[in-house]
C-alpha cells in the first residue's frame, strides 16, 4: 500500500503508465445537489423550458470531464470516446442526482474525468440556483462503477 | 424569487453586473473528503513530507478558483485578490476538511470562486489517494461566508 | 491610417492602452448560420425542447466570449460584465441568425468579444446539426453596434 | 435523420464513438474575410513584412484548431497530427480566403477543427484590421472535403 | 525575510494584495537562444520572410504572458494593458536576445507576465529550430526593470 | 537543411506527422535557476516543510508539460503517459538544477514537453522566491536525451 503518484524524492509525479496496454475503459460516477423547497422546484420546473439549469450543468459537465488533466494536476491527458450525464429528482430530499459515463481507449482509467463531470455539473447547479438559495449544499460524489485495465471491474 | 440567469428568451445568460458597483468582497466555503481508514493515515502521514497530497490539491485548488470563468459557465472573469486553503484533519470520522477563502475587488462575489476551489482541493485529494480506496467519497460542499456586496454578510 | 497592432520592429503587439481612461463599454455583433431545410426544421423543433442544439450553442457562445484573449493573440484581457445571445428564425432562407451583447468597465472595448461569441455559437451549431446536413453556410458575421470609448458609437 | 448529439433524456451528449475504428482523416474547410479597399490593400501590402496580419492569423488558426474541445461543447479531444492554413486575395471583391487542412488518426472526424481553424484565422484578420474598418465580414465558412471513416469522402 | 507565498500552515497561497492600491506598473524581462552556426543564420535569415520563426516566437510570447496565471501557480489574474516583444540579434555569439515589456493597472506587479512572455518566446524559437539544431540552450532569463507600486523602481 | 514548420506559402505550420509510425518515445530536458545566497537558503530549508516552493515549481512544470500544445504554437496535442521533475541543490553556485522526464507513445517526441516542464518549473521558483531575491536567473535550459523515433538516441 503505497501512493502511486509520489517519486523517489517524495515529490508528486504523473504515473508512469507507458509499461501499460491499452484497452478499452469506462468509468461511472454520482454525485448530488441539496436544495432548497423553492429553489428545488425552481431548477425542476425549469427543466421543460429551453434554457434550463440543468442544459446548462449538462453542458459544462461535458466540458469539465475534457478538461480534466487541467484542473487535477497529476491525470493524464486521453482522448475521450463518450462522456453522458443524467440528472434525476429526488422529489423526498429535495435532491438533484447526477450519474456521469466516460469511456476511453487508453493506458488508465477515466475514473477522474467522470468525478470531474459529475463535480462541475454539481457546482454549475450550484451557481446557477444560487441567487434564490445560499444553503445549497454538494454532497455524495463518489464513483459508482468502473470497468477495463488491469484492476477490473468496480462496483458500488 | 426568479432565475437571474435567464434572458427573456428564457436562455442561460452572464448575468448583467454592469449597474453594480466595485466593493471588496469575500467569501469561504467548506468542503470535505471522506477516506478509509488505510487510505486516511496515508494522506495525514504524507503530510510531513515534502510532496504531500494536500500540497499537490493546495496548487490544484489555488489554480481551481483562477479557473473559474472557464470551468462554470455564467461565472464572470474577475481580478482575484487573494486565494487561501486550509485543511483539517478529523481523525474520529477519517475526513479532511477543507477551507478556502477569496477576495476581490469586483462588481460580483467570489462565492463560486471559493466553492470551486474547495471542490478542485477534493477532486485532486480523490485522485493521488484513490489507488488506495476506491471507495473515496466528497461531501458537505457549501458557503460558510460571504461579504461585501449589496446583499450584506451571510454566515453558515 | 495603420495598423495599431505592429511595433516598431513591425511586429504584432498588443496595442498599449494604458493611458485610456476606463469606460463602459458595450459592443453587439451579428451571424447566420445557413442550414438545409430538413437541418433546419430539425435544430427549430428542437428548440422547444430541453436539451436543444440552441441551449448548447448559447453556453459556448458565453464561454467563447470568456476565451477571446486565449482566442485572438492580440486580445487584452477584460473583465466583462455581461453577455447575452439570442437567436432569430428566418424561416424563408432557412437560416438562424446569432445577436450577441457584451458589456464591460474597461480601457479597451468589447467589439472582439462579441464577434467571439457570435462565431463560437455558430461553430457549435455546425458541430450538432453536421451529421444531417454537411452543406452548412456560417457567414455575415459583423459587427452591429459599439458605444463607449474615445471614438463613440458606431451603428450599422 | 436525428441529431446524434443527444442522449435518452434529450439533452447534449459527447457522441459515443468507442464502437468505431481508428482510421487516417483528413478535413479541408473554407472561410473568407472581406475588408474596404483600404484595409484589403493595408492587409495585402503588410504581408511582405515579417510581423504581418495573415502571420498572426497564421498562428491563430493552428492554436484554435488545437482548442477545438475546449471551444466546441461536444466535440472529441484528439490527437491531431497536422494543421496548415492557406491565404488567398481576391483583389476584385477585396476578400482575403483562408484554407484550412487538418489530419489525424482517430474514431471520429476533424472536420470541426477545419472549421475552428478557419474561424479562428478570420476573427483574427478581424481584430487586426478593425482599427481601419469598422465594417468588415466574415462569410462562407464551410467544409471544402473530408475524407476517412465510415461515412467516405464528402467534396465540395 | 520571509516568504510571502506561504499560510501559516505552511503551505502555499496566493499572496492577499487586497490592501494594496491600484497604480501603474511595469516591467521589462531579458532572456536568450544560442544557437548552432547554422540555426542561428536560418533564424536571422528567416526573418526576412512572412512566415518567419521570430513572428510565431512574438504572438506565443504575447499569448503566454496572458496565460500567466494559469501557468504559474500563486499568480494573480491581471488585465494587462500592453505586451510587445523585440528580438535582437547577437551575430558574434549566435544569439538572439528576446526583450519583453508589460504594463497594467493593479494591485500587484507584471514581473511575472514578463518573464513568461520571454520565457515562451525563448521555448517557441527552440521549438521551431530544434529540427536542425539538437543542441539550442535557452538562458540568462531575468528582470531588466520594474516600476510602480510600493517597492519602487528596480533597474539591471 | 530547413524549417520543417513552414509551409509553401513559407507560412508557419505544424509539421505533418502522419507518415510517421507510432513508437513509444522519451525525453530528458535540464534547466537551473540561480538565486543569491539569502534566497538559496530559503528555497532549500523550505524544501523539508510541507508547502515548500518545490513542490508547487513540481506541480507547475507537470501541469505545464500537459499545457505544451497550448503554450507552443506549433506543438502536436499527445497523449502523455508520464512527466516527472527532480531537483538538484548545488550549494557552490547557489543554483536548483531541475531535470524533467517526459514518456510518451506516438507519432513525434516529447522534446518540447520536457523543456517546458523544466521552463515551467523554473519561471514558479522565480515567482515564489522574488520576494526576497529581485536578481533571479534562470538559465542553461537544454534537451539532455531523447530516445524513440527514427531520429534515435541523443545525449548530451
Amino acid at each position: 500500500m503505497e501512493f502511486t503518484h509520489f517519486n523517489e524524492q517524495k515529490r508528486a509525479r504523473m504515473v508512469d503508465v507507458s509499461r501499460k496496454s491499452f484497452t478499452e475503459r469506462m468509468a461511472r460516477a454520482y454525485g448530488e445537489v441539496k436544495l432548497s423547497d423553492e429553489a428545488y422546484r425552481a431548477v425542476k420546473d425549469g427543466k421543460v423550458e429551453k434554457g434550463d439549469v440543468l442544459a446548462v450543468a449538462q453542458v459544462a459537465g461535458i466540458m469539465g470531464a475534457k478538461n480534466t488533466p487541467h484542473i487535477v494536476p497529476m491525470c493524464h491527458p486521453l482522448m475521450i470516446d463518450s462522456v453522458d450525464i443524467r440528472f434525476e429528482f429526488d422529489d423526498e430530499r429535495k435532491v438533484i442526482k447526477i450519474i456521469s459515463e466516460v469511456k476511453t481507449l487508453a493506458r488508465t482509467g477515466v475514473e477522474m474525468e467522470a468525478i470531474v463531470a459529475v463535480s462541475v455539473a454539481a457546482v454549475t447547479i450550484y451557481d446557477m440556483a444560487k441567487a434564490i438559495d445560499k444553503r445549497i449544499e454538494i454532497g455524495s460524489i463518489y464513483l459508482l462503477h468502473k470497468e477495463g485495465g488491469k484492476s477490473g471491474t468496480f462496483d458500488r
